[in-house]
């Protein structure tokens, strides 16, 4: 089984990936597929009047405020638009794709976090903000996608989760691929975005590093930039709860699934 | 087994239809809910400086007309924002709600109407008009419906289709809920909306008319006016395939889903 999550709109040659998981489906592999889309949830916010913010919280992790309205924007784009032209792609191939998000069927369970302490970007002060509607995912209902799968299903998964309270939330794609690939125990989580794979010197591509070992996964966040840092700390997730492999790879290239199983990239073992 | 098709967004009760479903599903009825949203649809297309656009029919039916740009908004709206809010608000009434639009597993399958005689408003004439992306459905997979119904979950429909060609399309809700409904061998068809059911002498609803039969369908299109008269084609297609009974039935009450089992609305059988 391979979990491969599909970085957002920007830089990732859609076209070839979803080629590759066709080609790969129908040599009989079974595979989940975990999408994002902060970036279309962006423009649309702003094309609606409402755009995004972001939050940076004491540690240096950016996230984005999801107030209610925001909530719906990003439910709206992400499992309305993005999933649905990934499944209408994959059909169009011949894969039977069925789109979820983590709100249906209650596929992914997440804590809100309702107070979350940021870094106040006007003052530099610490302070707590509320009414954001942001899960840690907690629980993933890995029995639906088992029944799916085994039923035929290319299961697509859109990044909201339920909390215990029956709220959408949005949760951060690949975190949410890694919770994913340990529920079903994958043998791959592959993370595909518009870089080689985890970049000693960023943004020089040539300081690719290969391969790192599980236990030294923790120093290397300190090379990882901006959005690397949830795929390193997804990465960590993910070989905890089981999964064998986690590919940092290239979604750029012609056949990108096989360049990463292929071990091009950063594959943590 | 009931299919429960809810109007769009206007003047539905929907707390209490989710509430009424709730209870239902509490009692141990298998339920699938179909759902509309050409009224949100419009709105946020209009937001986003791409205003609908009608076309009728030389039969005298309007629809939408559908280009590309449309299609992507509506699926966006309908399986995103309409369908991620319904399955959220039964999730938190205890239902393990799972939405999913006819794209998903190939749940609905249509023909593309590519070519499409309209009446231009213009000039009264009819012309033909192409890159339309509507669709007639003409098959739905009722083996996923069950396999969902089976494990527990309450599909949630919203009204995209796919053609053999692999292209996302959108189809009808009505006839897309009577065409569920008579895939699953529903023993009830409710089609919930703003008024209590077909009215002799629209919009005054004292004309209810209480009991159709189903010979003397046909003649009742004659008292339907605009939406109605998909509901009724609808009711027509329904009971071809199967379906035992067909209500139209008040949305705006407190127990919609009650009251329609009750019989109040036109009942077809």
């Amino acid at each position: 089984m391979i979990v491969i999550k599909i970085g957002g709109t920007t830089g990732v040659n859609l076209a070839a990936v979803t080629r590759d998981i066709a080609a790969h489906v129908q040599e009989g592999q079974r595979l989940i597929v975990v999408h994002g889309g902060s970036g279309e949830t962006n423009a649309i916010s702003t094309q609606l009047g409402h755009p995004p913010q972001f939050v940076t919280s004491p540690s240096g992790f950016t996230s984005r405020y999801t107030d209610r309205t925001t909530l719906e924007i990003f439910a709206m784009v992400t499992a309305g638009k993005i999933n649905t032209l990934l499944v209408e792609q994959l059909q169009r191939l011949g894969v039977n794709a069925l789109g979820l998000s983590g709100v249906d069927g209650g596929l992914m369970t997440a804590k809100r976090k309702d107070a979350i302490r940021i870094i106040d970007s006007a003052t530099g002060k610490q302070r707590i903000l509320r009414d954001d509607y942001t899960g840690k995912i907690e629980k993933v209902n890995s029995g639906l996608l088992q029944l799916l799968l085994e039923a035929g299903y290319t299961p697509v998964v859109a990044p909201l989760a339920i909390s215990p309270e029956g709220e959408a939330l949005n949760v951060d794609a690949d975190r949410a691929a890694a919770m994913v690939a340990g529920a079903v125990a994958a043998d791959q989580l592959i993370l595909l975005s518009n870089v080689p794979g985890l970049l000693r010197a960023f943004p020089d591509e040539s300081s690719l590093i290969h391969r790192i070992a599980r236990d030294s996964l923790e120093q290397s966040l300190s090379f990882a930039e901006g959005r690397m840092k949830k795929k390193v700390l997804g990465a960590s997730e993910a070989l905890a709860l089981g999964v064998r492999q986690v590919i940092f790879a290239d979604g750029r290239v012609e056949a990108p699934l096989a360049g990463a199983l292929a071990g091009h990239g950063t594959v943590i073992e």
